[in-house]
């Protein structure tokens, strides 16, 4: 009996494949090779979310892996119509980026409470201003997202003392649905973006939104650029309509040099880095090579996105 | 009955004492009148921590207020041999600074375990360079100073998942004693310094200490400048003994512009503004108006300060 063919996306080698000698052939393609290997791989690693190639590709002729894994939360950078009806199987990365993406989270919030940036443009003039900061103990925040990502940095949050509202597709015990929205968001000190990238959250984040925020509150988004508008968003923090953000995701990534993201004072940029601890490359190795021993013995796999949410749902 | 007089140690008046209008005759004072106006005050507030102009005018002629009471958690810029062997009660402001300095020091454990200073930097650059970061949970703490401060600090990071070793005067219950801190030290990730400023943690943070830290540890001290040996720690980020450190304390404050510590990578440098959070001025008016009802009563007072010893003795 041959061995599966496992078609790997990216450039480098992912690490601690490895170990599959002699269960797997292993194929690497980047992604313009990708719709002609596709048809000989039996499994497909996305290793580099940041290509969209299966998107384009997946359509062609021929046949198509029964599974794809994608080392990311989102598969909005994979999912098209073929693949969501067809019967292949997605997985994500599910769990591997909460905790670290709650800490980057509560840095953030820290961070701009505490009046850090200012801090370190006044060192760097070595200039010495004291000024009176925020606490968070007692703030609120709205995290939209109920994923594991949302759930964490929920918990996060409240280890801070910060009151949270956590807000999902529908209502259920400890979760608002989208009809809360707004009411949340305009009581928030904090608003927190952790939503997948699907059809109903794509430009969630508005004119109309952010102009219901507080003055005194801020923005963060943790998780795809195109969930907000962006220029909306630069309107909000550029006439103080909002007191500051930070976006760590981008409709564009990397943000292009030109882009008038990089300047806007009380906006922080960062590049998509939230959930990206050291270790974090061996961890999501390790984590498809427990799903690949479940897919090689005919085991049901965990993490399985709902093709047409995209998405895996939770409780 | 005459109204006890309340001397005030500070150019602008304290919000909140207007309720005091008939049970107080208020004064205002600089440094450079205090030793003409001591004898005549039976309270004396220092409002106004930078001055330590108590410290030098309290030797001098006449009476001396009955009750000092310093708002600051510290009382070194006060405290002097004939104050502490006097009848005169010190007392201090325990408890309003807890929280925030707690939330500051979450704020550069993130912030330094996240290289947002290094994002700001590039982002100011326009330039998309994606890092691995550090994960806090898991990480180790070692809080030296086991008052309500350290003791804020604790809970907090034990809360963002950081094991953490607090360090007193003494070894008891939950806190080791001075014997345990280069062992503590050695091991940990963090090392913060929250300690009163004595004559046995004057200069504690040297060369020695902070050559047996880890390379990859970093120090913050929210305490008093005094705790450190500043060239030591310029000498240990500088050559990399240690990964970085945070400083919002100094031996001179305000730093002088023409310091090294201003300028080198790794060290941040904020204006001793950590327990500064929007309304501290009115609590800490708040909190000596309570302490005033109680002196009036003739009412046992909360705080007071151990004189030999320079704090409020815990539990």
């Amino acid at each position: 009996m041959s061995v599966p063919t496992l078609l790997v996306l990216d450039a480098d080698p992912p690490p601690r494949l490895g170990s599959l000698t002699g269960r797997a052939r292993i194929l690497h393609t980047d992604g313009a090779g990708l719709a002609e290997r596709l048809p000989v791989a039996d499994v497909l690693l996305v290793w580099d979310f940041t290509l969209t190639a299966v998107r384009d590709a997946w359509p062609g002729e021929g046949p198509r892996p029964r599974w794809v894994h994608t080392a990311s939360a989102g598969v909005d950078h994979l999912m098209c119509p073929e693949l969501a009806v067809s019967d292949t199987v997605v997985t994500n990365a599910r769990g591997v980026f909460d905790q670290p993406i709650a800490e980057y989270v509560a840095a953030l919030v820290l961070t701009m409470a505490k009046d850090l940036p200012r801090t370190l443009e006044l060192q760097r003039e070595g200039v010495w201003r004291h000024r009176e900061s925020q606490r968070v103990t007692g703030t609120r925040a709205c995290v939209v997202g109920s994923g594991p990502i949302g759930r964490a940095i929920v918990s996060t949050l409240k280890a801070l003392g910060i009151t949270t509202a956590l807000v999902g597709r529908r209502s259920r015990t400890g979760i608002h649905g989208p009809d809360d929205l707004d009411r949340l968001m305009a009581r928030a000190d904090w608003v927190i973006a952790a939503a997948p990238l699907t059809a109903d959250t794509h430009g969630m984040f508005d004119a109309r939104r952010f102009g219901m925020m507080q003055p005194s509150a801020r923005f963060i988004n943790i998780g795809r650029g195109q969930l907000v508008v962006e220029d909306a968003l630069v309107e909000a923090v550029s006439k103080r309509w909002i007191a500051g953000a930070a976006l760590d995701v981008f409709d564009t990534e990397p943000l292009p040099p030109d882009s008038p993201l990089w300047q806007v004072p009380g906006l922080i940029v960062s590049p998509h880095m939230s959930g990206d601890t050291v270790g974090w490359r061996d961890e999501l190795g390790t984590q498809f090579l427990q799903l690949y021993d479940r897919w090689e013995a005919g085991r049901s796999l965990p993490n399985v996105v709902d093709k047409q949410r995209g998405y895996v749902p939770g409780h």
